[in-house]
């Protein structure tokens, strides 16, 4: 039955489900409408089945991970116009409508579009809502669709672009998917660490691009992935955030080192416990990946990592305790540091809630750090107990799904700062062993810049 | 009449409203409320009512803005506690409320905060919801409150830091403008571009902490504000980003030329037009200021700056336009930029609406690029029309506000790239002239910290 259900729901439509609902209910919802089993089953019934299905579908979505998107194949069959709209039909009866003033706003000639760098140039001061055409060719040996509009100007548009950029649902789900920013999923307890974490060879990744390529796949997709190999220099943290594009800079500079010091202005440079936090929330444009390169790791019984998925534990807390989740998604906290590096004073601040979601209300953000929370907490007095209650209820799920390992010399911890809670227990340093990590920040947006293009580079390598 | 208003309104009254409600309907009903004039007069009479108000309290504003924040002197009388609640009355009769539970999270004994690090570092793993004091006593010859809990533990609590941290919200108010960040105030259209554009020494804003607080104080509050008198070499930029923490890096590179050059992966290294815009949408880590320092001006007629308030048109958009704002806030745009810089190719997309707000509904972000707005629109097909509809009477109120200048050699133009749009207008070198600016960005995050720094230094001197 299983293979029936899986031959029929198509990977995309999977992602979706992943992407905008991370909403148990409403995914099994989704899962039992679409192949039509009873609504009268049973919850345990259907969360049962759903559970399947996700496990069958997150394998699937790993191994199909790195397959690159084509667009679909297609031929256009027909091409007319309503006074607003222009209609395309394909050869197998899809058709797809597409504004005339967004045609006219994406004019691909010369005057209006700079090829060079990939820029619309069309004057927008004088951009005219009103837009007609006065006359319409399907040019079938070209495969262009050429319009004259009623102000004289020519445009003439490839009809690969044109289906590239179609409006349907499906392809505007499989562009953010594929073009914009690889689904975050699974989301992962503890359970399924052992299932997502994956490894990689410090040489292939910064020695080929299919080696960082796979590594920044599944960093985004997983929140987390260990580098393995990498020599014991200070300096390979910026040789592999160069691979990426640049370290991110931050008030502690653009690397920092963690090992024990008296006297600190960060609590990380201590050798006691560092309890489960996301770095720097102090920060409006809060660090995107941590980078952790274990030169000397511990003998001694403790310095282990500590990991939790924070948006796996945000929808536990979203399922089982709305009412908590409302509290952490609307309360903002000020989150703050007050030190000096380096002989500059810093007195950073931003204010924020524990759980941030986007404009799609999907997971955006995770904000958490006892140290760096700060005692002015600026919200009116009613809602001061009942964020304690939610928050506490937070730090126990954090807890729960707590996954705790040991990095070694070599390796370089990797993770999505944006999305995982982090900590290290406490050890001890002696003589002849001194516990040594040198950690640099890379942001997202530099990311998902170099993902793209090694996307298109592998793609085109295909061919 | 107009005296007897301001001597009643509060400045942290005006500089709320200001910040919370951008929206002269709002405004002018808060203003007769509190003056109790009429509220049947008619629309006209209110506007202009409001105006004056607002002008005259915009005046003192400006004049107030760099003295520093002072926390109320005040003497505690007497301290009682509820189950959950600490009450501190003081002797004008003003009573606080601090919940327990937040007084035990705050604990200042050196096991609950590590001073030096300025960071709370109680076992959250292990925090309890359930705090009972068991022994409350006011030492009012040392000034602290001392409470002994149920478990045991003992926090002392200073009397001042408590009342900093009251929960009042006269008090929260007070934190989030002269503690968090300036009121972004006045906004200001085309005509009050006069009066509030402030101009400094660069030698003072490089050479003293009052010169670089003054500035940033201007920058942050109006949005822009030139500095004079800057030497003409490549470095001065950096020298100036030193002064406030490090250059924001982006793809582009640190520095970045604008010098008249063909076959460029981006259009503002043309000498044509560059229509109104904000610099890099296509990061969701937008770079919060440029800073545009002009070596060589363009002898010919063109070359002029343009530059107009974001937040001055948004707030007329919602004003005027209810429909119009709620699309350009709501409907996510495909912000991107493709192409190349030193051997790195970059493909970076950001999808947000043009106006963003904040969890206050308050002005965050705004975002208008004709180059850098992907011809893939990722909305549904019936959202399309809609937002052009909207976008192009945007675009009309941005000209409508647009100031003009130009600025000359030695001058840095520096301006807030999240709420201004600025522009450029065509020129053209020649043998012996060629324009040539070196621009840098700062973020908000290093801005708002040095702020925060120098007012505390400077205040420290006043004492």
């Amino acid at each position: 039955m299983f293979a029936h259900v899986i031959s029929q729901l198509r990977l995309y439509q999977f992602q979706r489900i992943c992407e905008l609902k991370h909403n148990t209910k409403q995914m099994t919802s989704f899962i039992l409408n679409f192949i039509g089993t009873s609504p009268t089953m049973n919850k345990k019934t259907s969360l049962k089945l759903f559970r399947a299905i996700t496990q069958i579908f997150i394998q699937r979505n790993l191994n199909t991970a790195n397959k690159p998107f084509k667009f679909p194949k297609f031929s256009v069959k027909n091409v007319t116009n309503t006074s607003q709209y222009l209609i395309i039909e394909e050869n197998d009866n899809k058709s797809y409508e597409y504004p005339l003033i967004w045609l006219r706003d994406n004019c691909q000639c010369s005057s209006c579009f700079h090829k060079t760098s990939s820029s619309r140039t069309i004057n927008w001061e004088k951009f005219s809502l009103n837009q007609n055409v006065r006359n319409l060719v399907h040019d079938q040996e070209n495969r262009t669709i050429n319009i004259e509009w009623d102000d004289d100007h020519k445009s003439e548009f490839d009809e690969n672009w044109l289906i590239e950029r179609n409006f349907s649902e499906e392809n505007r789900v499989n562009y953010l998917n594929e073009c914009y920013r690889p689904v975050k999923a699974p989301l992962w307890g503890k359970n399924d660490f052992d299932r997502i974490l994956k490894t990689f060879d410090y040489e292939k990744v910064v020695g080929t691009d299919q080696g960082l390529f796979d590594w920044l796949d599944a960093l985004s997709r997983n929140g987390i992935a260990i580098i393995r190999g990498t020599p014991l220099n200070r300096n390979e943290c910026r040789r592999l955030a160069d691979r990426v594009g640049f370290i991110r800079k931050t008030h502690y500079g653009e690397e920092f080192e963690v090992i024990a010091k008296e006297g600190t202005s960060n609590v990380a440079y201590l050798s006691s416990t560092l309890q489960l936090h996301t770095d720097l929330p102090y920060y409006e444009y809060k660090p995107g990946v941590n980078l952790l390169h274990c030169l000397v790791q511990s003998d001694s019984k403790g310095g282990h990592n500590q990991i939790t998925d924070g948006f796996y534990v945000a929808n536990l807390l979203k399922e089982e305790y709305p009412e908590y989740f409302k509290t952490l998604t609307s309360t903002l906290v000020n989150w703050s540091d007050i030190g000096e590096e380096n002989g500059n004073k810093f007195h950073s601040i931003f204010r924020a809630p524990v759980i941030m979601l986007d404009y799609d209300q999907n997971f955006a953000r995770i904000n958490h750090s006892v140290p760096q929370r700060d005692s002015f907490f600026t919200v009116p007095l009613k809602n001061v107990n009942k964020w304690y209650e939610a928050m506490k209820m937070f730090v126990k799920l954090v807890h729960d799904e707590t996954v705790v390992f040991k990095t070694q010399p070599g390796d370089i911890l990797t993770f999505d700062n944006i999305r995982l809670i982090h900590g290290r227990t406490e050890y001890e340093d002696n003589t002849s062993n001194t516990r040594h990590i040198i950690g640099s920040y890379l942001d997202w947006d530099e990311i998902y810049s170099r993902l793209r293009v090694l996307r298109r580079n592998l793609k085109e390598k295909l061919r």
